[in-house]
């Protein structure tokens, strides 16, 4: 096991009609709110109404920046940035999925960087403070209501771009599992699929003695997968929804990837598909996760086996370990399927016309600053391809 | 499943030499810092060198208070609180285990206290503030490290007592396993008792729709059980450290118990018998544990079968519910008499003569207060007397 530095000061209020005491929340932390959200969705189910009466109900002033799509853009994060500097915003409230939750993070950081936003995730400079941000879940899928990350989109370089930093984990994030009720059933497994990945992210490594974090892993991986089964059948299921939700901000928050070296190679290749393509990031990651596996398990063939049995009940009546990873992968691949989930690029409406062109955007090479993506195996450009290839 | 509010601000610094770096770590929260530590093994182990070596060379200013016993005596306390007063001491910096560090917090919270501290255990006020507290762990056990809470002894009152705030949850802890190298095999036992019963105290519960709890209850135990046998048998087994001292952590940083109705009955027992015969916390807990679960699992049979099978490994083979539940059970002892640790009361030196008076102490009854201990069954104070004699 590697030394670790963990820091996770994110608040979260966990449960039914705790979105409707956001006012008191955040009351001793600001006197003029950033209210950020996606589309109509908020509105139509209400919660816009119960978050802007209980701020208006603790005297707290509030302007709005709707409009965030998925795979947020660098270019409404601008604008909101121009916006928290313009009215004295103090805090950001983050109203909906990952997406909204990253751009806020985006405008939170930028509201105090002197040059464009975007420069911070080209860059990778390290930011000493950002405004607080405070988010209200409403799509239990990207875990970025606790995690130090923020991932936007930039439409004009069709780059797709993560940053990190402890100033982005969030004040506080409250989480109504009854707000994901009215979650159509695509939006439900591309969730499922991205807090899958972020745990695979985390699990799939050549550290050793990790019993405690494999565990962690294992346990939270199944508690997903079975009651992600429940809530795709039946979108009102509150308690299977506390399940996979809670599941989901564990999955991200780096609790379960602790003293482990990371992989991240999937969320790299997947980057590049959303970034030309637009694609929704889980059903990227439930494309390429199956072909991953299926490139690199041979680096660390014990490491699947392990997933296979403990993760995807493959009995040991399996005795060849090479049988016992492909029956694993086999079974990971039925249960995106029976979310409804993507299997190959193409049903994505991805042809092989810019796979090399995203081979080597992911690994840098489009760049000329070669940086081979993944830990359990590194892979080159080429490797890229053939995982894409693989994909098809 | 229930609603919860989880906030573990916390900061941990885990992994070889890690301790070492304390002067910097500290640097940007505090002037001057009050070392809290208990008797000499800091001194003999290099500890104390290490960290005070660290301090110096981050220009800290700092004063001394050691002598903190396991079951941490009020009367330390005031006198540190007195101490940091006079001082201006402005981060307490405790370097030991769970004793040190609770009675580093009793002082962070006391040293803002106008009346005597020990009206904060008795009375259970809230506080709004204490001084910051920062940890050296060197016996990974009470989870003190990150968690909210501090018990103390008053020695005078014959009287444990423990006290919950979430400004008593340190600012960061240190975590090097190293540290654990020396510890003789009954602290090891002791500290793997009370870890495991932080879990238990979580994990039985009448709470229902509680899988991702379950499972990292589970998976947790598991881990520190097979580990805590390969430390015991060579205490410089660093990985196998590294599983049990960070078990310890999460075992009472509340994550386990997110949403679950907890129990805290066998603590409430066992604080009887360590306020009056001042035994091994840990031990205590050993002794009681499995008595309290003979006597209670009839109320929630399904919840203590899960246990037997799930981390106990009791095979499918007992058919009989109560009597996987009893393997279980039988399986618990021998685990804990193979760390060596006792079976019977008798054994902690603890006759019958004071039964009676631990039972009514511990429900309040002595007081004039009745307040049956725990939840998945709730035990009075002939309930509790049972419970003893049980474990005679």
């Amino acid at each position: 096991m590697l030394n670790f530095d963990l820091h996770i000061p994110t608040r979260i209020l966990f449960g039914r009609d705790t979105h409707k005491e956001i006012g008191t929340l955040l009351q001793p932390y600001a006197k003029k709110v950033l209210l950020h959200f996606g589309g109509s969705s908020v509105k139509k189910s209400g919660v816009y109404d119960a978050v802007t009466a209980s701020l208006k109900e603790s005297n707290m002033e509030f302007i709005e920046l709707g409009g965030v799509v998925p795979n947020p853009r660098v270019s409404l994060v601008r604008e909101g940035i121009a916006l928290c500097r313009k009215e004295g915003v103090d805090l950001i409230l983050a109203v909906g999925g990952g997406s909204v939750i990253d751009s806020a993070k985006a405008i939170a950081m930028g509201a105090y960087y002197d040059g464009d936003v975007w420069e911070l995730y080209e860059q990778q400079n390290p930011i000493t403070k950002a405004l607080p941000v405070a988010t209200i879940l409403t799509i239990p899928a990207a875990g970025s209501e606790s995690s130090n990350g923020t991932v936007v989109t930039n439409e004009e370089k069709q780059m797709k771009l993560g940053y990190g930093s402890i100033h982005l984990r969030p004040l506080l994030s409250v989480m109504n599992p009854e707000l994901f009720f009215t979650l159509p059933k695509n939006q439900i497994a591309n969730g499922v699929a991205d807090m899958m990945s972020h745990i695979f992210e985390r699990y799939f490594t050549n550290t050793v003695q990790t019993d405690l974090t494999d565990g962690l892993c294992e346990t939270t991986l199944k508690t997903i997968m079975k009651n992600a089964m429940r809530v795709f059948s039946d979108a009102h299921d509150y308690d299977a929804w506390c399940q996979v939700g809670f599941g989901g901000t564990i999955a991200h928050n780096d609790l379960l990837g602790l003293g482990r070296e990371q992989d991240w190679a999937c969320h790299g290749m997947e980057h590049e598909l959303s970034a030309i393509y637009d694609v929704a990031h889980g059903a990227g990651l439930a494309v390429l996760t199956p072909a991953w596996m299926q490139y690199v398990y041979k680096t660390n063939t014990n490491m699947f086996v392990q997933f296979a049995v403990n993760v995807m009940g493959v009995e040991d009546s399996y005795r060849d370990p090479d049988a016992i990873v492909m029956e694993g992968i086999a079974r990971l691949r039925d249960f995106y399927k029976n979310m409804g989930l993507p299997s190959t690029l193409s049903e994505l409406g991805i042809d092989e016309s810019k796979l090399e062109v995203m081979a080597k955007k992911a690994t840098g090479d489009a760049y000329g600053s070669e940086q081979p993506l993944g830990n359990l195996k590194k892979l080159y450009w080429q490797d890229v391809l053939e995982i894409y290839k693989l994909a098809k």
